[in-house]
C-alpha cells in the first residue's frame, strides 16, 4: 500500500503520527510519502500545491491527511481554496463521506442521548464550493459579489447513486437534504436524481428535509437518520452539527472519495488544526484513527477497517471522563490489535 | 393600530386568533383587516399576492402573518417564492429579527440546561434568496442550474448597524457567522461592514465564526452568543436550530423589519403551517404571540411588549409536561396581563 500522507498543520502532524501508528499496524509493508503541504510551507515559500507535488500524489493508493491551516500564518480562503479544496477539485473528490455514530462511553451534548448512526454522503465538487462568482466596486459603498452556486446533473445524480448503495447495505433508508423551496434550481436537480435513482433501488425507503428543518431533527430526533445525501455547502453544515452531537469532532471520521476510482481518494478529520492546542499532545487522535479506517473500507479491507473501530469503540468505552494523551490514544489502539 | 392580518395556512389560523386575543387586551382600539392568502386561496383561485392587495397592506401600520404553506394542495417553491418572500423583498424587510431564549419551564434537549439568551439579525432581502439563477437543459444528463447568491456593501451595511445598535442595548457583544474562508467574494463585504461599523462600537466586542463551528457552538456552548449577525440562508439556518436547542420553534418569534420605516413591518412566528395537526387546536400560539411583543416593541410600545413577555415567561413556567390547547394557552396570557 502506497500512501501520500500530508500531516499539514498544527494538532494535524500530531493526529495522523498515531493515524499512522495504528495503520502500520495492520499494514505491516506501508509505504508511505510524506508532503509538506499546508500554512508553514505557504508561509515560507508562497507554494500551495505544485503540480509536480499533485502529479507525484495522484500515484499513491490513497491520501491521509491530518489538518490545514494557521490562522496567524495564513488569512483566510487561501489553504482553503488553493490548497484542500483545490485537492478535492482536481481529484474528483465527488463523494465527501462522513459517518457519524454516537459511540457508548461518548458524551452527547443531548440529554436524551439518543441512538445515532448515519453516515452524510456530502457533493464535493460541485455547489456554492466552485469558486464561481466574483465582486465589482470592491471596497466602496457600491460593491456587489456574487458567489455562484453550480449544480450538474451529472454531479448530484453520481452522489446519489453512491447514497443509495451505501442505503442498501445498512438501514435502507436514504434523506435528501437541501432547500428546494428556495433553491428551487439546484432543488430540482437533486429532487430528479432521488425519483430517478430511488427507481432502481424500490427497497430503500427515501424522505426528504430542508436543511433548517434538519437542524432541528439533528437534535430532536437524530435516530431518524440512516444514510443522508446533501450538496457541498449543506453537507459542510450538517456534518459540523452531527459531530457535536456524537459528542464532538474530536471523533468526526471523513473521506474524500473518487468513487470511479481514476484518482487516489483523501482520508481525513473533520476537525481542523486547532492552533490553540497544537504541539502539547492532548488533541484526541480517534477521527484521524477513524479516517484511516474509512480509508482501508475504501481500499477492500473492510476487516482491518472494522478492527480498527472496534478498538475504538473499546477504548472509548474503557476512558474516563478525564484529559486525554494524543500518543497513550494511539498506543492503546495499536496494542489492541 | 391598524394591522393587516394573514393568518395563511393550517395552525397559522389558529395561533393568529391567539396572537389577536393577546393584543387586544393590550390594544383596545385595534384595527385590523385580514387578508386571505396562502395555499387554500392559490388553489381556488391562482393567485398569490395581488398587487391591489399588497397595495392595500402598504397603508397598515403592521403585518401579523400566521403561516403559508399546505403541501398537499401546492407544490414547494411556490407559496415560498411568490408570497413570503415577495412580501420580504417588496417591503424591504432587510432585518430578519430573531431572538432566542430558554425560558424557565421549557425544555431544551440540550443536557446541560444552558443559560441561552440571544437574538439573531438575519439579512433578509439578499444572498442565495433573491431567485437568481436558472438552468440550461433541464430534465436531460447534461442539466445544469445555477443558484446566484447577490451580496452587496448596501445590503449587509444596513443590518450589520442594526445588530451593533442592538448589541449595545444588550449585553454588547456581537458575532458574525458566515463562510468567508469559501465564499470569500460575499465574506468580504461582511467582514468589511464588521469592521467598517464597528469602529462607530468600540464598545461592542465582535467575534466571527464560520456557519459549520456555529451549529456546533450552537449545542456546545450557545451562551457565548449575544447578538449574531448573518446572511439570508445562513440566518435561516442557525435560527430553526437556535429554535430547537431553546425548547423547539413552537416558541421562537421573528420579525421581518424594514428599519428605515418606509413599509410596514411583518411579525411572524419562524413555525410553518403543521398541516398534521392543524385543526386538532393543540399547537402551540407561544411562538405568535411572542411575535406579537417583537411588533410592540418596534411600534415603540417597549413596556407592552414586556408585558406579553413577561406573561409567556409566567404561562410557560407554570405549564406541566402535559399537552397544550392553543386556545388555553391565549386565554391564560390575555387573562393575565
Ligand atoms: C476548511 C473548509 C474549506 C472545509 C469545508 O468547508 O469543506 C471544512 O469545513 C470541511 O468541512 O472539511
Ligand atoms: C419558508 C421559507 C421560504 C422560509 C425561509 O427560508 O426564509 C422559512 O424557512 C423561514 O425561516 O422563515
Amino acid at each position: 500500500m502506497k500512501l501520500a500522507v500530508i500531516p499539514g498543520d498544527g494538532i494535524g502532524v500530531e493526529v495522523t503520527a498515531e493515524a499512522l501508528k495504528v495503520l502500520r499496524k495492520l499494514v505491516p509493508d506501508l509505504q508511505t510519502t510524506e508532503y509538506d503541504l499546508g500554512a508553514t510551507r505557504y508561509n515560507a515559500t508562497g507554494e500551495l500545491l505544485p503540480d509536480e507535488e499533485l502529479a507525484q500524489i495522484r500515484e499513491h493508493d490513497a491520501i491521509l491527511l491530518g489538518a490545514i491551516g494557521d490562522p496567524r500564518l495564513v488569512g483566510p480562503g487561501i489553504l482553503e481554496r488553493g490548497l484542500l479544496l483545490n485537492m478535492r477539485f482536481q481529484l474528483d473528490h465527488h463523494v465527501n463521506l462522513r459517518p457519524s455514530r454516537l459511540y457508548p462511553g461518548a458524551t452527547s451534548p443531548l440529554a436524551a442521548n439518543p441512538d445515532i448512526d448515519f453516515v452524510v454522503v456530502r457533493e464535493g465538487t460541485e455547489g456554492p464550493y466552485t469558486g464561481n462568482g466574483g465582486a465589482i466596486r470592491v471596497g466602496t459603498p457600491h460593491e456587489i459579489a456574487t458567489e455562484v452556486s453550480i449544480n450538474t446533473w451529472f454531479g448530484a445524480e453520481r452522489v446519489v447513486r453512491y447514497a443509495f448503495a451505501l442505503a442498501q447495505t445498512r438501514r435502507k433508508h436514504l434523506t435528501l437534504i437541501h432547500k428546494t423551496n428556495v433553491l428551487s434550481n439546484a432543488g430540482a436537480i437533486w429532487s430528479r436524481a432521488m425519483e430517478t435513482v430511488g427507481a432502481e433501488y424500490p427497497d430503500v425507503e427515501t424522505a426528504y428535509c430542508h436543511i433548517d428543518a434538519a437542524t432541528i431533527y439533528m437534535v430532536s430526533d437524530p435516530s431518524r437518520f440512516d444514510v443522508i445525501v446533501t450538496d457541498n455547502l449543506f453537507g459542510d453544515i450538517i456534518t459540523d452539527l452531527a459531530g457535536a452531537v456524537t459528542g464532538g469532532i474530536g471523533l468526526s471520521a471523513s473521506g474524500n472519495i473518487d468513487a470511479s476510482g481514476t484518482n487516489p481518494s483523501m482520508f481525513e478529520p473533520v476537525h481542523g488544526s486547532a492552533p490553540d492546542i497544537a504541539g502539547k499532545g492532548i488533541a484526541d487522535p480517534t477521527a484521524a484513527i477513524l479516517s484511516v479506517a474509512l480509508m482501508l473500507r475504501h481500499l477492500g479491507r473492510d476487516e482491518d477497517a472494522a478492527r480498527i473501530e472496534q478498538a475504538v469503540e473499546a477504548d472509548l468505552a474503557a476512558r474516563g471522563d478525564g484529559p486525554i494523551k494524543t500518543s497513550e490514544v494511539g498506543d492503546r489502539i495499536a496494542a489492541s490489535l
